[in-house]
């Protein structure tokens, strides 16, 4: 990397899918010196999907480690074990090493899409947090006033509206930030809603006298349809989603978002995305607009003859109305009502959800283009179904 | 002791000085059941002489003590050696453990007049405190809402005048509330400003499952000129106050608290008390019932003859003229102005107090009746000093 480009990247690094940098031009500065930084992410091991919007801070990483600075992943398994605030009753650790370990494993598998695992570290934070006593912990708690945890978004919205904050919900920066002393981070790192918990890193360090690391938090992408992501309303985009099933769901991202998710969720320059911004503001068909975002989002994920095919299958179906070539197949026992096969497979994220798409019509058999109105109805045999406009999926007795 | 007898101390113990008992009927069951109760206060290793008001709450425990109960001192320790919050810039311990030794002996000299302190137990809770982990504090953490911890009077008060609160300060009932389950305390008591902490440790008990103590806080004393208490003003009596300057101050009592102080500083049965306060409303002279007071509270701290001594002296100064039999000496170096050492004995509280009496003319030669006009008079030989109506010091050179 010549000198251009390494400058050109540091802009990227700071204002690409960018929501706040705090202190930008101390990070700014730290880029520049040739420093080998250590940035850190934290993240909980529940093993959940990482979807695009989340992915989008993991993509900012990769750039850091593509100027050659040191990601520093922390496992928050200390929360994690000592058990969910939530669960009041049973005051069981929420997760068991094993649970862990399996957890981190699926973590690894999908940031390992993203970011070169070989050159980053990973730390669990129990190692240290287990070991503060009450007398350290109280000095920490020191350093925050009630004044600045309630002016916290999160609790200032909860507070406002009656709604119970737990005391211990107030401890959890504590343990954010000590971590960031742990490990000596230069730059923290989190999604749109992590502002303060990053922050907290600050004080943290200070207080133990070390340098205070910059925190960057990126943007916030909504799903498809315009609305927050939640699996629940089936408008989120994984990363371990099928090619086919990615594509499909791209190419229903609603027109005004299409110029955000090239920014946040490709990995085209800057002068591309201009340019099809330009093509947009010009009259071009946002369809067309966004079967380069499905592509290349495809290709990121599955590699770019993935992207291809998926682009060529849908060509084959919306373009010629047939099916597409690579349809998911669903291996089902005799005798199961479809409806089960596609809830237990997150195809249909509910009962209800499954009842409206019947009662609209949605549910067809794509290769007769029968409508399927029996919300109990079983399959006897080999059948595609086409679930709304674009899903297709082949159920195999 | 007979079974009436008990009764009626029951009775007494559960309302005379009494600002609140949660659960009073619990307490009352507990009471009559003829179990060995473990009685609990906490109190923080300061060295700080003890006044009458917060002897209220001894008192109470001493009531406790003659029903057999068994009374168990926390001394705060761990706090004390953790630092104080407000001194922000020095993190060093606020005591020592020499400190806290030297500082106990002081409290017990003092609780000693009261309690029977061979049959009471006395704790450190550094002993349990430091041993507890980040997971076990977040644990106790999650059985307190920010909401409760802010509709505490002392919190709500400053958070709404804007006045930041450490979120160390949230950390202190969750320790007091763990003494109660060190210890296995079947009540708690406190000083009137004490209800959250001693509630606090019912809520930790329960998270423990441990049966829940009941809680007593005890009524506040105003001082002798009906403002709160505070040495800076002068109107605090001390338990180690001299006999005649302990006589002399509560001859000082605004008429409209000598028949609270008969309730919550004395020993006297309800009967005398309503006897008493009978009479003032029949018209007696109020520096009657103030005398029985004042002698009253003198035996209680220096045994029954001071307290006649006391009273004999009081009426020699003041029914004759004269000067008291027993004057306080305090022996000053040659050319020392009375202001300083007036000051530094406690005898007058500040400069500002001093420059006040001088200008009003209260600071007399009590054998010449001499008024002193200058505020840095130096005394050349022995002198009997009147400050104000009452009281009498013996200059010694």
């Amino acid at each position: 990397m010549n000198s251009t480009e390494k400058e050109q990247k540091i802009n990227e690094i700071l204002t690409r899918g960018v929501e706040e940098i705090f202190i930008k031009k101390d990070l700014e500065e730290k880029l520049r010196s040739g420093k080998t930084l250590r940035v850190k992410l934290g993240f909980d091991p529940t093993g959940a999907k990482i979807h695009i919007g989340r992915a989008i801070v993991l993509r900012k990483l990769k750039a850091f480690q593509e100027l050659g600075h040191t990601i520093v992943f922390i496992v928050g398994d200390f929360t994690a074990k000592i058990g969910d605030p939530s669960d009041k009753l049973e005051k069981r650790p929420m997760l068991s090493d094993e649970d862990i370990q399996k957890n981190l494993t699926t973590y690894k598998e999908q940031v390992g899409k993203i970011i070169d695992l070989s050159k980053a570290e990973f730390h669990y934070n129990a190692t240290w947090l287990s070991k503060l006593t009450f007398a350290e912990i109280a000095e920490l708690a020191e350093s925050f006033s009630v004044q600045q945890m309630l002016a916290r978004r999160n609790f200032k919205d909860r507070y406002d509206a009656g709604t119970e904050i737990s005391l211990r919900e107030f401890l959890y920066p504590l343990m954010q930030g000590y971590d960031s002393v742990a490990i000596n981070s230069d730059v923290e790192l989190g999604g749109f809603d992590q502002l303060f918990n990053v922050k907290a890193g600050r004080v943290i360090q200070k207080h133990y006298g070390k340098p205070e690391q910059n925190v960057m938090v990126t943007q916030m992408l909504e799903g498809i349809d315009g609305r927050k992501m939640s699996t629940s309303w089936g408008n989120v985009i994984n990363t371990t989603d099928e090619p086919s099933d990615m594509y499909g769901k791209l190419m229903a991202v609603r027109d005004d978002l299409i110029v955000k998710y090239l920014w946040l969720t490709t990995e085209l320059s800057s002068d591309d995305i201009n340019a099809l911004d330009q093509q947009l503001k010009d009259g071009e068909n946002p369809r067309n607009i966004k079967m380069r975002l499905a592509r290349e989002v495809v290709a990121l994920y599955h590699g770019a003859k993935a992207g291809e095919d998926a682009e060529a299958d849908f060509i084959g179906t919306f373009q010629k109305g047939g099916i597409p070539e690579h349809v998911e197949e669903i291996v089902v026992e005799n005798n199961v009502p479809i409806k089960d096969v596609l809830i237990k497979k997150e195809i249909v994220s509910s009962g209800t959800e499954w009842r409206r798409l019947v009662e609209e019509g949605a549910i067809k058999n794509a290769e007769t283009g029968e409508i399927i109105s029996d919300p109990f109805c079983v399959v006897k045999e080999n059948t595609v179904l086409k679930i709304g406009k674009k899903r297709f999926v082949k159920i195999v007795i």
